[in-house]
């Protein structure tokens, strides 16, 4: 393992940190509250750490596989660390557990928390907390190369262990320049989207906030009833719409900017993603009409908004599903884990993998009814490898097994068995809300600091897709350490 | 497919079915109840049609892979509905559906129950009930193949879709034989718990019952209150021992009869069912003392007994779980999806598949820190064939999807969604009793009649670990169909 390299390219990471933590102490100012210290603070810290980090010589700058794993696992860890400060400093979160969950939540563009009210906070911590969203979203250390000088082929194996899904694309062959397009096509993205809520009457402030949030798929908001709070329908299909447009495969609005439309409708993910989000929404207005809302309309604009926020994994919400139809319910739980799509911000274990892992068992059955044929696993007309496809299978089991890991220690706090079983679902899936106790109007606070830890880490496990996680855990990873 | 041998194995099965049914015949003239004349009925009924199906002329005595899996999926449904027959024909269970219910539960060894009372009901449709369990825990076709005169090579298809687990194994070359060697040790061992049972003071009645729902790890009882009804330590203890000794793979047992006990130990699948089971007790126990159970000793006894029952998927209970804190109620459910052993008369995942998958996992880390390295899985020192690798894991996923499909349907009744959840994992897993509604004191009475037949269908999926009840769903099985 490359030592050295690895801490230089963390301090890298601090020091762009630093800068991403100027337009939070910018509204800071704008406001003049008293947050603005706790920055400052926060930025000398990440300056000075991440500069004797840096310092370090690195003759060789070659870095392997498990370098960009440790890499990303170890840098997502400091990233949230120096993250929690403003909120911890600024006494926002009095309990340092308390304020590393919430970065984490932000960082993992998950959107749990433990605030009980978030109304009353000063106005640049609130802005920090939803641009950890930002950042979180398209990746902390995609943003360090894409705004890196130069960035070596090495640093591929950083942007791949970073990357969700099953099988990154690079969009063009520089790693550098891929990372650009990505931040440019994101960036744009967010522009357009505060524009448009701006124009639909939310607050300039609020706008910035929830374009964050959806941009990211995080759902942190200003507001202690999320969205809900506006009750403003073009507001809400904006976001609906947004939400899911981030959750698509960023790969697909590449192709899209240079007019392959097409591209979208053949690709096998967009459409399982597209065709759950419209049954679901269809299942769900169904089971509302009579029972929660009085008419067609209201149903569908409620299913389609909890759909589309539960399914991106963003975690806003416009009313509380807790009150909904056990069916209903159990929709929402199931598109938790669903998740949206691979390569873009979201969360969950992405539908490229269900999709994948259905073939897989569509090609069981063919190899009882026809032994001697020869069974591969299509995806979009290209046979895959056999190493994705296990690779795919493998990672639903250690989904399942860091998800039942982390139930078990959670329970020990006592609470119901559908809030510890969805507060899980949802921390792992970086959606945000989940039912009970912690659904859309609860929080986490009540859960122990050992919780909180836990939550916090099946969070960073749920968005770094476990394996860059899970080997900071084998004793083989830590052997042969070149210092 | 051999459609005419397909058939007349199937008219072998019914006729086998109806000389099984003469011991609940036996009980019912014993006891002088009303249920005499259902029984009579029903094998008259099995008889005629079987025999007509079995005359059917079959020149082609081959069978293939899929023609197994027909006459196992095809044949468990038929038993079951004609064990339903007794039920329904004594007016012990007005409604069919219910009726069919209960004999799926039975003879898929689940022991779930749509029953609210079971004391009242005659001694003649209780041994049967119980009965079914005996048989289905081996297996309804190995029970054919092992009292038919002659059983070909071609009926290893029939025994291997009907076999629990990812590979089984044949004792001895040939089929006939080793359905003989594994009923034998299976009566056997069933005799010796009848009498450990008589001894510790139940009645011989009693004793029977509790002996087929142990052995067949099925669960039912002729108590309102299960085991717990006799508050006998000594009985408890035995049914504890023995449940796991059901759930151990008889080739295990076979070997110790061999005199290799050594094989046991050395066996990863049941090192993994030993210490799982010893750590779910002890954790249990911990929560429960001074918090539902006084003394260390209470908790230790009810502890185990529960973690056996769920574990090995019996279901008998001693005590209501759905009282103790969710800690332990979450290992429970846990137990309820690991299962025990493959080659065993239980349910679940079973935990070799545990074991395997476990080993992918690690084989995914490895892949990162030694990318050049070679990589297999494992297990009781020889390599896996990747194939066998890929059934498992695929057939995790095909669990998890019967398992979230059937949740959607049944969560159309509206129940929440702790019962609907552990509802569907004990009927899938044939485990028994679930929590909250369907917990060890309630049952499934309140279902609607297609939640019903949902799970009467979810429990074949589990007995028959999905494949053969899968293939009956796809369009090209059912092509090429010869007469």
């Amino acid at each position: 393992m490359n030592i050295r390299m690895i801490i230089k390219v963390l301090g890298t990471l601090l020091i762009v940190e630093a800068a991403s933590m100027l337009p939070s102490l910018l509204v800071s100012l704008i406001y003049g509250q008293d947050d603005f210290s706790a920055f400052v603070v926060t930025i000398m810290l990440l300056l000075v750490t991440g500069l004797i980090m840096y310092s370090i010589k690195a003759p060789n700058t070659n870095l392997y596989s498990k370098d960009g794993f440790a890499i990303v696992s170890l840098g997502w860890i400091l990233v949230s660390l120096f993250g929690a400060l403003p909120f911890f400093l600024s006494g926002a979160i009095p309990h340092f557990a308390d304020a590393f969950f919430e970065s984490v939540s932000g960082f993992t563009t998950t959107g749990s928390t433990i605030l009980r009210e978030v109304e009353s906070l000063p106005r640049g911590i609130l802005f920090w907390r939803s641009f950890t969203h930002w950042i979180g979203g398209m990746g902390v250390l995609v943003l360090m190369l894409a705004v890196l000088p130069k960035a070596g082929a090495s640093t591929f194996q950083i942007m791949k262990a970073e990357s969700p899904g099953p099988n990154p694309d690079k969009l063009v062959p520089k790693i550098g320049q891929t990372a650009k397009i990505l931040y440019g096509i994101y960036l744009v993205l967010t522009i357009i989207l505060i524009v448009l809520l701006v124009i639909a009457g939310m607050p300039l402030y609020d706008s910035l906030i929830h374009a964050l949030g959806t941009a990211g798929t995080g759902g942190f908001s200003n507001m202690n009833r999320s969205v809900g709070a506006y009750n403003n329908v073009y507001a809400e299909v904006i976001i609906t719409v947004f939400m899911f447009i981030f959750g698509t495969n960023f790969t697909l609005h590449y192709q899209v900017l240079k007019g392959n439309w097409k591209a979208m409708f053949k690709d096998d993910e967009f459409r399982f993603y597209l065709g759950t989000m419209v049954a679901a929404i269809i299942l769900m207005t169904i089971n509302l009409t009579g029972t929660i809302f009085n008419s067609v309309w209201e149903s569908l604009r409620h299913a389609s908004f909890q759909a589309s926020t539960i399914m991106t994994t963003t975690g806003f919400a416009t009313t509380d599903f807790n009150l909904w139809p056990s069916f209903s319910k159990v929709i929402l739980v199931l598109l938790m884990f669903i998740g949206a799509s691979a390569g873009s911000t979201a969360g969950g274990l992405k539908c490229i993998r269900i999709v994948l892992l259905l073939k897989t068992i569509k090609r069981e059955v063919i190899k009882v009814i026809h032994p001697k044929s020869v069974c591969t696993v299509k995806v979009g007309g290209r046979v895959l490898d056999d190493s994705i496809v296990s690779g795919a299978t493998s990672y639903f089991f250690a989904y399942m097994i860091i998800f039942t890991v982390a139930i078990l220690i959670v329970s020990l706090d006592g609470f119901d068995l559908t809030t510890t079983f969805t507060s899980v679902a949802t921390t792992i899936g970086n959606v945000g809300p989940g039912l009970e106790m912690v659904g859309p109007v609860g929080s986490f606070a009540d859960y122990s600091v050992l919780s909180k830890i836990v939550f916090s880490f099946v969070m960073l496990f749920g968005r770094l897709e476990i394996l860059p996680m899970l080997i900071l855990f084998a004793p083989s990873f830590w052997k042969k350490v070149n210092i």
